[in-house]
């Protein structure tokens, strides 16, 4: 049992993420985004690891908030181990190291901004995916910008997070 | 009384929206932006609804904080009901909502990013406007981004917003 | 000691900014972000005061959390006393009015958006610099946006921010 009753005991952390939306091949994956695969979608989202903006910006989020540092300190590209990570399972670790430094995550909430894909059909399973990933609420809604901005010419598709994390009591940090 | 004293007492939600600046004809009502009317302005905000992105990214900020989904999933296009809805109106029948599923506004903060209008002057009014829409306090500010992106272009106005709800004990729930 | 064991005891805000980069000349001073001076950039950034874009976007989320205006409303172009202030000097002092005002400053998020300079070698300086401003954890953290937008075209760079404040107890308010 947690008791936040002091200053500090609850913490703060905002993280975004954008990156490029791409023709994708035959070849090539479908586009990953906020835990889940868009097999329908004729485009895919280029960059480190698989570019899923969504979980990307919660691991900075939750990084952010237990004062951990960000995806480039943790999980940098000169490190093998992450490349070509699935951003849940970078979230999933996020949530290890946010635990171990004596924190539960209260939860998470993340915005996906951009014209595609269509997220609203499919909201719920990506709560679900995230949340499972993370182990405690994470709350997706979806946006666009009418047309404007990089996500509105259909160039990206960005995300913005927040999480709340809950500094343990002394005793109970590991 | 509430005793946000357990994790995931206290959540976090975040929200942002966009909408096309147009030049506004005789016969259009005049520009709508952070729960106030605004006729002097030579321009109006396009879009659903009356297009306050104010109060739409305060919506979605609450919505997400109660894990109740986004604008779209409770008030989309689909639904006559909320057709033309004011920003205003729609931030009220948020909060009931939020409220229906056990939880207590915190604050809100929201952001309005833009070149127009000069908020400043009536930044208390509108602070008030959507303080009366939530039953809590909504601290309303506003930035420019020197004349860069989509906003310091004038092609439209951004607003970002945080809230954080309490859920209330157990046996207080409705 | 506190106790934000009520509704509205824990308070969140948000703020962002963005200033514009522009080619440095031998007489400009070096770019000032996060509350450090990098001499090795070849580019500054515009703006009132230093436009520590982290610095601003932090402050900007302390006010608003503690429902005390914008940066404008409290260090305005009308006010010669804050010309040309540091980004860490207007902080200091909004932290200064927020603990007057009856808070205690619980952490603060501050997410950087730009292609320069390269935070993360110097991210832990950053927290430092910053949280010494604040005297509460501040967390830095930076990102890109794949070459798009317009910290992408590296036109400017941008800044993000959440903080949350406690409100002490009625009996400890100053």
């Amino acid at each position: 049992m947690t008791h936040p009753s002091f200053p500090g005991a609850v913490r703060t952390g905002i993280g975004t993420d954008v990156h490029r939306l791409v023709p994708r091949s035959d070849d090539d994956p479908p586009m990953q985004l906020a835990g889940l695969s868009w097999p329908e979608e004729q485009q895919r989202l280029e960059g480190h690891s698989d570019a899923d903006v969504a979980a990307h910006a919660a691991c900075d989020a939750l990084l952010a908030a237990a004062g951990l540092g960000d995806l480039g300190s943790n999980f940098g590209t000169a490190d093998p181990a992450w490349a070509g990570a699935a951003g849940v399972a970078l979230l999933g670790e996020t949530v290890r190291r946010v635990r171990a430094a004596g924190f539960a995550v209260g939860n998470v909430s993340v915005q996906v901004v951009g014209n595609r894909p269509r997220l609203g059909a499919r909201r719920t399973d990506a709560e679900a995916a995230l949340s499972a990933a993370v182990g405690a609420p994470v709350s997706v809604s979806a946006t666009t910008t009418d047309g404007l901005g990089l996500t509105g010419r259909g160039e990206g598709v960005a995300a913005i997070a927040t999480a709340l994390v809950v500094r343990q009591e002394p005793e109970e940090a590991p």
